[in-house]
């Protein structure tokens, strides 16, 4: 008998990935010395570059990797200088009876209230549509169901150790989302209670009519947690659909509304799609926002979008 | 009809590349405590480890990117700690009608006066021979026109978006260069309209006289833009050779003058280089130094460079 | 005659390799506050991703390259912020004569007390057993005789340029260490004179009996170097046993003494490995310790590492 040696000669499985989003942007808006932006460049999504792999166990089950960095392409730095892996650093393991990771991801609310039209980003999208409650998982434990009759349960929970607050330590937040599938239809539900000890709950439809494609999504924080690290009673709502225009073409609208701590602020985006290939895209997205008191804003956006 | 997805299944078709070169530097100078500098190990070009791709997208047009780390091989640390891919970061579309490139890279000017014995690095090299004006152009826009007759123009701008100064908002810069090639001969002619307001011309040529290659380039940065963040009037000037001397070793001899705000400095380098294989190299480069009321000083490096 | 160029059109020959480690750890011992850490996400050794590769320049010679970053996988943050390529980032030459390694990785005192059943990660395996001296190399160089009846030698230094103290610039750190192997028997001695001149000797010896192999090392630093940097006088010793159980597991056990300035800690641990296949392996290790004067505390943690 051999020892079961601690490191192993790897054998290189590796994909590389990623994805470089650059374009435009005119922004309504004033900065601190109530000067206009002027037109800048920006990304209308985010730009990565990951490094993923997996490795078959038999029995149908594998072990699988992934890290992904989030970068700013139009000068090169880190999204996040204190993450590199910032949007994903997982370890998992997968089979018959669902799949398991160990991490760094979004944890099971990011896909509580996940219809959008827009993902959420470019000028189109801004849509905060989760209440601000879809706190990134470190240290994350996430358990996915395989599915069953179009369901799918998610639950997770951090083991990050956080320093005790006045002696007590701080508990780990939980979460658990409900996802459905059923021929045209995706749905999900999702509840959180946040390490801040606010909790949240949220849930977003799709339906796919053919001629366009319909979503719906919307969520509440009850900012009933922690004095001082809450982040407030909030409410949002996100209505949207995407058209296809042309096998190629398609354009997208959304509309969102947001009550934090009772500012309320609505927003609509409207954009547009072409594809030069299967891995680039040509996109330009418009917006108009008001809040409250507030002077409303517009911003557009032109942009090229390449996965690699 | 289906939408156009907002996010493509990427295949995979990256190109792993870099460099790293190390060797030994010994350097006359004094540190602030007046002890010479020992020997020490030392990059003589630099270190580099990138990524970068393009799918053709038909019609003779394809889109690409690519993403370059520059790193410290001496001790594994970043070279510039703020910006992760500092060398380069782009996403561009080329056809017959040009390129155009979009984030982080060399702008125009750097082209401009680029005809250069030692690419300004080893210590045989050093040669600021761009006046200070070849500022790295982060959110840059740049158009190269195709090449036409031996002719070829490369335009850019930055549409960074700079904090206003005294309710101004900053101008973006504007740098135009000419490229020139015939033959034996290629030239360079560029403009620049710095971030900083100075503006600055230069220059350079190369022919190809078979026993030796001969290169000259000069620059001069005209100091007149705003007070505080102008560099200042300064006039650089370089010629050099290199000569070929078996099918695998070559000498190249640089000869620099910097007038820096009346600081006058005279540079004069002398280099050796081997090559062991395609890919990697053993060089030798010696500099002679002086500064008007300065001490001269003197500096050699022997060193491995390796492209991968 | 063509010039050498001074960079080469790269074509890609490296290799991607890397590491994933997550799991669970409970650690009995309490923080600032007097609160006990709870079970949390941790690694067991450390998480990886690496680039490397090499070049054949025929007569048995070859140049190589590896550059490898360190990473908190519960985080994706750099597991040192100062320094991408923690792990090694070395440039090296290959041939009949040895190895010749320059740039950042391990100095030679590494691999003086070398054997060790835990490699000092896992909480089982904590074992500073090379009494603080192993500092890693900066700007190295580092030279391997090649492999002679068994023997061989490694010697290196760095050539870091460090300030100067006082007026008088640091001396270079000097280490060597002889490597043996015989048959079933493998064992090294090592010496260095750290860059803060404290002098430390160590060494270690493994032994294949088939049913088990036998790892001690032991090591003593002797904290007479510079007033202020010196690690002081420390004393530590390991002895340890790795136990296959069946094709596919082990156990491993090991006990560590340290005398780190006349604090005395004892550390016992136990460990066990399943090979799910043979780049992917789950594990859990125990451990108990015990300092002189403070309330003893146990640890336990279990994990699942992937190799890439």
């Amino acid at each position: 008998l051999a020892l079961v040696p601690l490191a192993s000669v790897a054998q290189s499985s590796v994909t590389l990935y990623g994805r470089v989003d650059l374009g435009l942007r005119y922004d309504s808006s004033e900065d601190a010395s109530g000067q206009k932006y002027g037109t800048r460049m920006a990304t209308g999504t985010n730009s990565a570059l990951g490094f993923k792999g997996s490795e078959d166990l038999g029995g149908n089950t594998k072990v699988f990797f992934q890290l992904e960095h989030r970068l700013n392409a139009a000068d090169g730095s880190a999204a996040n200088p204190d993450s590199f892996f910032t949007e994903i650093a997982v370890l998992g393991i997968s089979g018959d009876w669902g799949t398991l990771r160990m991490g760094r991801s979004d944890g099971p609310f990011w896909y509580g209230p996940g219809a959008d039209a827009f993902y959420g980003d470019y000028v189109g999208g801004r849509g905060e549509r989760r209440a601000g409650a879809d706190d990134k998982f470190n240290s994350g434990v996430m358990y996915w169901t395989p599915e069953l009759a179009g369901f799918q349960v998610l639950v997770g929970t951090t083991l990050t150790d956080r320093a005790s607050i006045n002696g007590v330590k701080p508990k780990h937040p939980l979460a658990a989302t409900l996802l459905y599938k059923a021929g045209a239809f995706s749905g999900s539900l999702g509840y959180v209670k946040r390490f801040n000890e606010d909790a949240a709950i949220g849930g977003s439809a799709s339906y796919d009519f053919g001629v366009l494609q319909a979503f719906l999504s919307a969520a509440h924080n009850d900012g009933e947690g922690l004095a001082g690290i809450s982040t407030g009673e909030r409410t949002t709502a996100t209505i949207g659909a995407g058209i296809p225009v042309s096998a190629v073409a398609s354009v997208r609208v959304k509309y969102n509304y947001d009550d934090n701590q009772d500012i309320k602020t609505q927003h609509a985006g409207l954009g547009y799609w072409y594809s030069l290939s299967k891995r680039t895209k040509l996109y330009t997205t418009a917006s108009y926002q008001k809040t409250e008191h507030l002077k409303s804003t517009r911003a557009l956006d032109i942009g090229l979008l390449h996965d690699f």
